[in-house]
């Protein structure tokens, strides 16, 4: 190994890791230095900058325990997440779009019969979440499973407050019923900040960006032949849908908290009429061996 | 804030950075955001393979403390650390290469005089270590310090073994004579392994990586009216001269060690006859307001 230099840095790293074995990771190491090294001749990192970068990561390090992940957070707020997560899940057109999976799925959704209320703490403005489920050439699927789990009416999961809020409060996993709808009852989510007191919180406030995601409620679903799918419904109107710190919001997921007059309906969701009401219907690609089927 | 997509994702990020009030940290993680983007889609990173990074990052902060810098390791084996030496030490053609300034700099040398004996544990073949400073016109510099520090014959610093070796055993604070010359006695320093029982040492294994760097001897040269200078002399004929871990050899700077038999060089060093000799002389670029006079 001779002949380092700005201009040669990156390929006599690469070098470095001819022997490895194997070659996926040799792929992703060699690119990986290709790019670190592109970055720091593109700005032409000083030694201060360099040691404020070691003393970043570290304390990004020590911020992360059993409940804590800074490093994801990092990558949220840098849209390293929502990228890996469109990379990882090309789709149709038809198809729901996907959006991060986030930190707050840490415990599995207890199993509830459709119509169940998931606001166990009574936080929030109570409504109706409901839809179906289709596969992308319109036919409905019974019997699949939907997750659900989201903040409370102040903004916070029950993982977040435990002894606060009742254990796997707003979380469910339903199933579709024979026409492939699912409909619970539960709170308006509202907006709230990522935990913004370690040194992703420093970075935002240095860039004068705000810690906040807009108001959401958590969906994966997932059916026979089908490929899962992991999204979020945003309540329009929110506060920061603009401006998702995690990047998280499309167009297409963004839905209307309706006032809904309707005995009949009502009496099917088992609510008192009139009623508040979000609708968010999904739509899955099939999968057939591994591919996709658009 | 829409539009996020594989094709936008640099873009939309960089976008949420336009309020950054230093326009340097704008900069930077501008850039940043558009060269981590580019890795991520270069390589389809999975969502595994993003697990497995943030639980990478997560060890390697764990394994920080005060005494060890495992992010530090990551650079420095990634050939970051050795870019940075040489973006932010860009010299005349006449001036001594530089290299790392490495981790084990964090004591004081403690002054001494011409001729010392830096050896304190006796640890390693004798050697005197001797060379002139000049400024690159040829000009002997005299009254330069010249900052040495090296391991010992068995390959391990002081500071890696408190209570064992005694304490600043082979550092020194030197300052050249009248005609610009430092000379004292040391050992011949050993190779030695990087810390590698952490994230970086398992990255090294997978990538059949070893993990040491050659023999050498720090320095670093300071003169008025001249750029400091951070550097080491390596030993000629000692193993992973091709191939350091940290990347951080320059052909230039590899001298021998030579046997010498000259009973007044031998008296003036103030040793037996003959004896073992390692010369480095260094040329240091002169400054003018912040220039560099090349």
């Amino acid at each position: 190994m001779t002949g380092f230099s700005e201009d040669t840095s990156a390929q006599v790293v690469a070098e470095s890791f001819t022997g490895t074995p194997d070659p996926r990771l040799k792929q992703v190491l060699t690119s990986l230095v290709e790019h670190v090294h592109a970055f720091v001749k593109d700005v032409e990192l000083t030694d201060a900058e360099w040691q404020q970068a070691i003393d970043f990561l570290t304390a990004t390090g020590h911020m992360c325990d059993g409940t804590r992940q800074e490093f994801v957070l990092l990558s949220d707020v840098l849209g390293v997440s929502m990228l890996v997560d469109a990379i990882n899940n090309r789709k149709s057109a038809a198809a729901t779009d996907t959006t991060v999976l986030g930190p707050f799925h840490m415990v599995d959704s207890p199993p509830r019969e459709l119509g169940a209320n998931i606001s166990l703490d009574g936080n929030g403005e109570p409504c109706v979440f409901a839809g179906q489920v289709r596969s992308s050439d319109g036919t409905p699927l019974p019997g699949a499973r939907v997750d659900v789990w989201q903040a409370n009416g102040a903004g916070y999961y029950d993982v977040q407050q435990p002894g606060v809020q009742p254990e796997r409060n707003l979380r469910g996993l339903f199933v579709t019923d024979d026409d492939g709808r699912f409909w619970l009852r539960t709170v308006v989510p509202r907006y709230y900040p990522i935990p913004d007191d370690g040194p992703v919180g420093r970075l935002l406030a240095a860039t004068k960006r705000h810690p906040n995601r807009p108001a959401h409620i958590h969906v994966i679903a997932d059916a026979a032949g089908h490929a899962p799918l992991t999204t979020h419904v945003f309540v329009e109107g929110s506060p920061y849908l603009d401006s998702d710190t995690v990047f998280g919001v499309k167009e297409s997921l963004i839905r209307p908290v309706t006032d809904v007059d309707d005995p009949d309906r009502a009496r099917h969701y088992g609510v008192a009429n009139p009623f508040r009401l979000i609708e968010f219907d999904i739509v899955l690609d099939r999968v057939v061996s591994n591919e996709v089927r658009r």
